[in-house]
């Protein structure tokens, strides 16, 4: 159903927030949000554009996007150590289909209200779906996770598992639906992945170095990499086997046949290793505060692997469990 | 000229800004960008799209879409009283069109530091050419101008003049240009808004109520006695002949001849009332500090003009000088 809305009305039917942080004076609705930024804390903030066709199939449900437009930059705010407050949204719509909007906007505000967020303003336009968010948090001074702090001798932790939202999006494209809990797990990371916010508010604590990885965990901690040079040279060893996958992307891979002849276990590592859109973190932690990140994650129930160290590099090396050097050849998404 | 350039080359190549502001700690480069907010001040953020074919013409140079894209920002910020500090651009091309990405980088870059603020952040994607630019700043907790302070007996005010930016697109549309001084001046106007920000900031601490006119002065005024609303009963009487028109408006209608037959001086006056663009600023003042403002105006020789009254309401009426009601129909600009 499309009706006729104008612009102001579409705000005031779908975008009215209906929870109420105390650092936001004023909201939705002024010519601008006025807020309050907490003492002593310093602001990140983040934006990330979703365009339909590029960054999520067209097939993808509005509650779906809704979500993930939040949790990608919820992701980013994580990866600093930050903790979440502002939304704002830019919305472009080709149409004001009512019930597309319906679906969009409760979703928009059940996942903000779940990360405790505001949305304190936005802009709706009409036009080729996509969806602007930039999230905004507080982090302590002194505990902000950056890219470039990685040195030689730190260990590369990664959370969760990697490849499922990857695999997810193949198994979609190609309808090759073999198993389907497996299918719709993959597809549920694919389209509501997991922020791991709580423990990257708490990890900032003990670790100076982070990025959150949207695309692929080759081309994030490449980022890692390049930005910590210039304190000093940095290359990267990472341990294939100990990359974290799940039991369901590893029954996936059990039951075909798989072309990539370099990978134990017949698992696509190209495919874990240098896909996007998994938003798990990959933490740089120096030797001194291992065990103490390694304490926290156990306490927090939250999986985290040892996948490598950071060593004088230059580059970034793949080594099989006892040793041996693995080609991975493909880089990382890039979402342009 | 196209070249295959990824998202982080974009960024890289003409993003990474020349200005560095105190309060930025961490800029453009990693998953957020890190903040230090002045103590003692308020936040304001806005943020807005302008998408090709819907906010200005396919035909506008790169250079004036990224300085309207800021301007436009600028203009929110100032109808709230607060200072320009921060930028994020989330930019949407339809191809890596270097000659394109060179002259609106430039232009961004040089309108952000004339504004005094620094790109902080952004996210370049491939689509069709979309800007949303958020712009944050700070204001003094007690002198924040909102929309819903009107009160009967307040005075309306209106900065520089209204219209031009309309009767430059329509110009631009019909290729009328019977003066080209004036289809340059108007051009102008449409393309290099001058958001009143530096005196936006001053009347702050005697002015309430403020919105900047982006939707026309009527739907504008509209928004402000709908907010104003909640408080008391809120009515507007708009003295036509008072609102401030250009020299090259009103020579302009002096030449051609006019269908609107209730406009005194033959010029359009639903035009110059209705249409959007024009990011003057539209003040309500209370009767005790009508001469405070007037005078601060004065002394930075801001043209500012009186152009009615908030009245027990209820709506929006029309006199001419001497009284007489006049009829405009046509509501303000709904960009969606």
């Amino acid at each position: 159903m499309t009706e006729d809305f104008g612009e102001f009305d579409i705000i005031r039917n779908f975008f009215t927030p209906d929870t109420r942080r105390e650092d936001v004076d004023i909201g939705v609705g002024d010519d601008c949000a006025v807020l309050t930024a907490p003492a002593g804390k310093k602001i990140a903030t983040t934006v990330d554009t979703l365009i339909a066709g590029v960054h999520f199939p067209f097939s993808t449900l509005p509650e779906d996007i809704a979500y993930k437009s939040i949790a990608v930059c919820v992701s980013d705010l994580a990866a600093m150590g930050a903790t979440p407050a502002w939304l704002t949204l830019a919305l472009s719509i080709p149409d004001a289909d009512t019930q597309w909007l319906q679906s969009f906007s409760r979703s928009f505000s059940d996942t903000a209200k779940y990360f405790d967020m505001q949305l304190i303003g936005g802009d709706t336009t009409r036009g080729p779906l996509s969806i602007t968010v930039q999230a905004t948090g507080f982090v302590e001074p002194g505990h902000i996770m950056r890219r470039d702090s990685a040195r030689p001798g730190d260990s590369i932790f990664v959370t969760g598992s990697l490849g499922d939202a990857a695999l997810g999006l193949l198994l979609l494209n190609e309808q090759k639906i073999i198993d389907k809990p497996v299918f719709e797990y993959c597809l549920g990371r694919l389209n509501r992945p997991t922020p791991r916010v709580e423990f990257a508010c708490a990890v900032a604590e003990y670790c100076a170095c982070a990025i959150d990885i949207s695309d692929g965990l080759v081309a994030d901690l490449g980022h890692i990499l390049e930005a910590s040079q210039k304190f000093s040279q940095c290359g990267a060893e990472i341990i294939v086997d100990a990359v974290p996958v799940s039991s369901e992307l590893r029954s996936y891979y059990d039951r075909v046949s798989n072309t990539s002849d370099n990978s134990p276990g017949a698992i696509n590592w190209e495919l874990v290793l240098c896909s996007g859109d998994d938003y798990e973190l990959c933490l740089v932690v120096s030797e001194q505060q291992v065990s103490a990140v390694v304490s926290l994650a156990d306490s927090m129930r939250l999986p985290l692997s040892r996948v490598g160290v950071i060593n004088a590099g230059p580059g970034l090396q793949f080594v099989d469990a006892s040793g041996e050097s693995l080609t991975i050849t493909k880089s990382g998404y890039d979402h342009f």
